[in-house]
């Protein structure tokens, strides 16, 4: 238990010294995109690093939907120790994988008053996901939102080249 | 496994956001000390809030060396999944914890080329030291050193009040 939430912790502390450094520097709006892509960017490194050691004994991939299933199954656990509890696809190129109690926003409080917050904390999550699927070969715009705390929708859209 | 990766990996990319910013900020020593105080402020209020998850279903400790043996115990595998291996101390309030094989250093190759980057790898752990032991009515000032990689030493002293 205490294992996540050494993750956890210094995730938080993470955001929140970003979120300080970036206020010093510069006026809010410019600071909050700032801030959403260096985490956004911290989170695409680390993603690659996961997916690496996760994949190192697995074979190919069938397909896109299949690299999809391996994101919200294995590579979900391995990070979070659950697995998504739902994926869409229009089977265009277009995923949306939903978490019901989503590791990173348990600690919010169901209510609207932290809503606009949570943006700063799916930023590095958005970024593992985008990560690890630029490993396994695909381009993608990752993007997350909140309707109900702790839940959360990730929508993927695979650039086709 | 990959549970440990995602703090480590998280814990490197920290590290390196934190030297960069500084580096765009100030000259080189200065930038030393403040990068090393973010990160061990970082870990302080980290390992504060560990300590109390830990200790939730924990009694009374009889003594400082009865809390230093559970921050090398319980404390550490909680954190590292391993214990401390070897703990001493002078029994006026210095407290040396040796760890053979210190999770965060074990990407570094054992030579010295490295050596003079491990204080940055150090610094987020010894604040977790010192953060956890403020919680437990210790105050403490809390040092590391690596002779070879990846084994290190902690010295904790007490700081009597």
């Amino acid at each position: 238990m205490a294992d996540d939430a050494l993750f956890e912790f210094l995730h938080m502390e993470m955001v929140a010294h970003i979120y300080k450094e970036q206020a010093s520097q510069a006026e809010m709006e410019q600071e909050r995109t700032t801030s959403i892509s260096i985490l956004e960017g911290m989170g695409f490194r680390v993603g690659q690093g996961l997916i690496e050691r996760i994949t190192k004994d697995t074979s190919g991939f069938k397909d896109d939907l299949d690299i999809m299933k391996f994101i919200c199954k294995d590579f979900w656990i391995s990070m979070f120790r659950k697995q998504i509890d739902n994926l869409r696809t229009n089977h265009q190129g277009t995923y949306v994988l939903q978490d019901n109690k989503f590791a990173l926003l348990t600690q919010f409080s169901n209510g609207k008053q932290y809503m606009e917050d949570a943006p700063k904390y799916l930023a590095f999550s958005c970024g593992l996901v985008r990560g690890a699927l630029c490993n396994l070969g695909l381009d993608s715009v990752v993007t997350a939102e909140v309707s109900t705390m702790p839940s959360c929708k990730f929508q993927v859209v695979i650039q086709k080249t």
